[in-house]
C-alpha cells in the first residue's frame, strides 16, 4: 500500500517478518501517527492480534502464521517431542486471541499440518515457508479481487463501505477496497462514501486514510447516513469484506454490515462481498453457526482522537456508570448478498452448491 | 422528569419561568454535569435557544413562549404603541434563532395573536397565560402520548429508540419516551435499547441520562447494533419521535430513522413514531417536499466528552483534514411506519386521510 512519509511516499506491506521479529503498521495509532511496530516473540505477536495492532482478517491471518515461525523458532533447539508440544502450546495461544475471524485458525491449522514430519530443523524450516505462503497466498488473492472486482465497477461509479477491507485489513490491496483500487488506477472516476463504522471508527480513521494516500475520492459519514444516500440514488454498489462466510453464503462481517445490506436491498443497489478462499468456511453450515464476538462496552461509551492540543485522548461520551452492549460482528444472509468477488471469480446466487463447488479441497 | 441530585430525586420540568426569569436544565452540559440556567430578559432566553441550553421541538416551542412572556414583563409600563412594537421587535428576535423549529414559530405567532386586542396590561396578562398554555399543552400532549402509547408495551418489552424524543425535548415527559415512562410507572417491566445516535449523540447522552434518572433499565449500542439486535428477536418494538410529519405520514427525523424502519420491517418489528400535532404538517404533501439540512462536517469528524483529567474534551477520530458530509436528517417513507402515537390516539395506515381528518383545524 502506499503510505505518504515526510512527503515521500512509499510501498510497505501491512505487516512482514524479519527473522525472529514481526513487524506490523500500527494500525492503533492510525490516522494520527505513522509508526512500525516490533514483537520479538510469538507471544508478543498474539498479544499483538489481541491488541490490534494490525486486525481484518487477512492481516490477523498472516500474523498468526508468523507467530507460529516465531514459536518454531523459539523451539528450534528442543527435542522432537519438546518442539511438538510448544508447537501445540503457541497454536493454543494463538486461537485465543480472536475468536470470529477464520483465517486466523485456517493460517495455525496450516503452520500445525507443516510441522507434523521430519527432524525438528526439516519441521522449522516447513513452517516457516508456510507462513511465508499464508502471505503470499493473501497478496495474490487480493490483487485477483481486485481485477475481477473492477470489472463491476463503471466510470463514475460511488462506492459506499463499511468498515475498513482495505490494504490494512490484508498484507496488500485488501478485498473490498482493492477492485476500487485497480479501478482508480485504470483511470476510472471512482467516489467512496465511506461508514465511519462506530465503535470503533476504522472507516473514518483507515479506510478514508487509505483513499487519501492513494488519491481516490470519498466522503466520511456516520454510518446513519448510508441509508440516506441509497435512498437518494446516490450510491451505485455496495463492497464490503467479510469475516467468515458460511457454506449457504450467510456472511460475517463488522456489526452494522447486515443493516446496509438491508437497506441497500430495499432500495435496489448491488451488495457485494469481497472474500478470498481463506474466509469461506465450508465447515460453517449457516451464519447462525457463527459465533459473534462481544467487545468491551467502554468502546461504545468512549472513544479516542487527537485533542486540541494535539495529544492522544480518550473522552467518555455518555454519562459515568451508563450501561452499554457491544457486539463486535453481525451476519448477514446470503438472500442479501448481489455476488461473492473471490479470487477464483464472481460467485452469483444461489449460492450453496456454487460455494461448495468453487472452495471444496 | 426525575433528576437524581446528591442522592436526592426531584420532579423538574425541562425549563420554567418564575417571574420575569426563565429557567432551563443546561443540555449542554448534560449528562456530565446537571445545572439550571437563569435567563433574566427575553434577549437572554433568545439566545439560549440559539446556544442550544435547550433543544427538542418542543422545549423549544415553550422557551420561545416564555421568552414572549418576558418582552411583555418587560415593556409592560409602556404605552400601547411603544408595547407592540416592542412586541414585534422581540418576535423577531425569537424567530431568529433556530430557523428549522416550526414549534417556535408556532409559539411566537401564538403569543403575538394574544396581545392583539385589550389595554396593555390586559395585553401583557393575555401573554404570560398563552405562554402558560404552550407549555401545559405540550406537557398535555406528551402525557396523553404517554397513556396511549402505553398500551401498545406488553410486560417485558424490550423498545429500541433513535436520538432523544424524551422529557428533555419537550416540558416533561417526552413522545418517544413518554410511552415508556408510563408503562414503567404502570408497573410493567420495560427495558430500551438506546441507539447512541451519531453524530452528536443525543441517543448515548440524554436517552441514556434520562433512563438512569428514572431507574429503567436500558443499554447503549452503536446505531450499527439495532438490526443484530432485531434479527435476533431482542427487540420487540421501535419508537422515534419526528421533526416533521408530512400528510401522507412520510417522517422527517434524525439521520438513522430511515435505516432503522427499514430493518425493523424486514424482521417484522413494529416501528411507532410519536408525535403531537404540533409536529403534523398539512402544507407538506410528502417527505421528499420536505427540505433537509446539511450540518457541519465538524459533527463527524470530531466529538466531545470527558478526558481522564476529568475535563470536557473534543477530539479529531479520522486524519486531520479528512472529507465528511454530515445529513441531520433523513425521511422515512410512511409505509415503513406501523401507526403515529399521537394525543389525539394512535393512528393506523392508510394515513393520508386520516392525518388529515384528525389534525384539520
Amino acid at each position: 500500500l502506499k503510505v505518504k512519509i515526510d512527503g515521500e511516499t512509499r510501498e510497505l506491506y501491512t505487516l512482514w517478518r524479519e527473522g525472529e521479529t514481526v513487524k506490523m503498521i500500527d494500525q492503533r495509532k492510525l490516522p494520527h501517527r505513522f509508526e512500525i511496530a516490533s514483537f520479538g516473540d510469538h507471544r508478543a505477536t498474539a498479544a499483538a492480534i489481541k491488541d490490534m495492532v494490525c486486525r481484518g482478517a487477512g492481516a490477523v491471518g498472516c500474523a498468526a502464521g508468523y507467530a507460529m515461525a516465531q514459536a518454531a523458532l523459539e523451539a528450534k533447539n528442543a527435542s522432537l517431542q519438546g518442539f511438538m508440544a510448544y508447537m501445540e502450546d503457541a497454536a493454543e495461544t494463538i486461537r485465543g486471541t480472536r475468536p470470529t475471524a477464520v483465517n486466523l485458525f485456517h493460517a495455525v491449522e496450516r503452520c500445525l499440518e507443516a510441522c507434523r514430519e521430519g527432524s525438528v530443523r526439516e519441521r522449522v524450516e516447513n513452517v516457516l515457508r508456510e507462513a511465508d505462503m499464508i502471505a503470499e497466498d493473501d497478496l495474490e488473492a487480493s490483487k485477483s479481487m481486485g481485477e475481477i472486482g473492477a470489472r463491476l465497477i463503471a466510470d463514475g461509479c460511488r462506492v459506499l463501505t463499511h468498515c475498513n477491507a482495505g490494504a490494512l485489513a490484508f498484507i496488500d490491496y485488501g478485498t473490498a477496497l482493492s477492485p476500487v483500487r485497480v479501478a482508480h488506477g485504470q483511470g476510472k472516476s471512482v467516489f467512496v462514501w465511506v461508514d465511519e463504522t462506530r465503535p470503533r471508527c476504522q472507516g473514518s480513521r483507515l479506510t478514508a486514510w487509505e483513499m487519501e494516500q492513494e488519491g481516490i475520492p470519498y466522503a466520511i459519514i456516520v454510518d446513519n447516513a448510508a441509508g440516506y444516500y441509497m435512498r437518494r440514488g446516490e450510491v451505485d454498489m455496495v463492497v464490503v469484506g467479510a469475516d467468515r462466510v458460511a457454506a449457504n453464503g450467510d456472511v460475517a462481517n463488522k456489526i452494522g454490515t447486515y443493516e446496509k445490506a438491508v437497506v441497500a436491498k430495499a432500495n435496489g443497489v448491488p451488495f457485494y462481498v469481497a472474500a478470498p478462499e481463506m474466509t469461506f468456511d465450508l465447515n460453517t453450515p449457516t451464519g447462525d453457526d457463527i459465533e459473534i464476538e462481544e467487545r468491551s462496552p467502554e468502546e461504545v461509551t468512549t472513544i479516542w482522537g487527537i485533542a486540541e492540543d494535539g495529544n492522544h485522548a480518550r473522552v467518555l461520551i455518555p454519562g459515568k456508570g451508563s450501561s452499554a452492549r457491544n457486539p463486535a460482528f453481525d451476519v448477514t444472509p446470503a438472500e442479501y448478498i448481489t455476488g461473492f468477488i473471490t479470487e477464483k471469480g464472481l460467485i452469483k446466487p444461489p449460492y450453496n452448491e456454487k460455494i461448495v463447488e468453487t472452495f471444496r479441497k
